[in-house]
């Protein structure tokens, strides 16, 4: 089972690192499974932990992959790590075990602390579709726009629907970043073309 | 902001009544606003208080559905009312005020006392996507079959790739009702072929 999750991790520095993950639970493990090259994979390399952040704030999922990192963070209590300010709940994992891969390495890992900071409200289907949405996002090198904006089109419904402030601001984000991403495919057709 | 939670109800003999809504959250209320006529309508009258349940577990939405609405339940802590085993939370309410609507009620209420069970575990895809299927569902009478179709063959990539054992269950159910539909569907148009 996945679980679309903020994953904290930290450099030897002490430096906080914040990436959106779909962690796999396992029954007797949790595992993480970082592409090469990223800093996620140095850091747990590096440190051999983890923070879990299970978060309803979707604009944390939209913002790291819009350019917008600097999310606030208090101190892991159990590992050196750091706990998202304004998660529902957080697990803190250490690394148990790692599956090497050339691409996409597997850390096996087990939960030390685990803690619930604020009450679950519920499924929100603008949540769920600013997750779906910031997915696309991260794949529009891959996709054909025609898919992207049918599939836009299908969530746009959910948002409009039952969004809150919060839902609202991520969502055009990363609409923000589809117009941007159409016109600088638009600009390099046009540049294609007059070329022999 | 609309959240997609489970409402249980008792009636004035304490009978339980368990029901998937969606119920906004305005800045001082909660409102549940069920259709007429309906059993949470009858024991929100009767008794002015219900239990907003905040659960993952989306065999419940799913269920109540397609005919099992027969899930377990523990008695309410400040109200008469029943509270999901399974809840990840939930929050018990009195009405404080209704709007009165000759399709749709709305009833205000505050919360009188919220309780968290377990840890939010995060989003999931499936689950996001059997609540919209259920949502699909509780309209098939209104859609056109086309539709209904494309939006499930779009749904069932997320159940695909993140579903558990739960999420899978749900999802069954699920489509077992839009096949019976669809059966129903075809054998009064053969029907209604055969008449003049």
């Amino acid at each position: 089972m996945i679980y679309e999750t903020i994953v904290t991790t930290v450099n030897p520095a002490g430096r906080v690192h914040v990436a959106p993950f779909g962690v796999t639970l396992e029954p007797d493990a949790l595992v993480i499974a970082p592409y090469r090259p990223s800093t996620t994979l140095d850091n747990l390399d590096a440190t051999g932990c983890a923070v879990v952040n299970l978060t309803d704030d979707v604009r944390v999922f939209a913002g790291c992959l819009t350019g917008r990192r600097d999310w606030e963070t208090v101190p892991a209590r159990r590992i050196k790590g750091a706990v998202l300010k304004d998660a529902l709940a957080h697990r803190e994992v250490e690394v148990t075990g790692m599956e090497d891969d050339p691409e996409r390495p597997r850390f096996r890992c087990r939960v030390v602390h685990e803690e619930t900071h604020a009450l679950f409200p519920g499924f929100n289907r603008a949540q769920a579709a600013v997750v779906e949405a910031a997915i696309l996002v991260s794949r529009l090198h891959l996709l054909p726009m025609e898919k992207v904006e049918t599939e836009i089109a299908y969530l746009e419904n959910a948002v409009r629907k039952t969004a809150g402030p919060r839902e609202w601001e991520a969502w055009g984000w990363l609409m923000d970043r589809v117009s941007a991403f159409k016109a600088g495919r638009a600009a390099a057709g046009g540049v294609e073309e007059v070329q022999p």
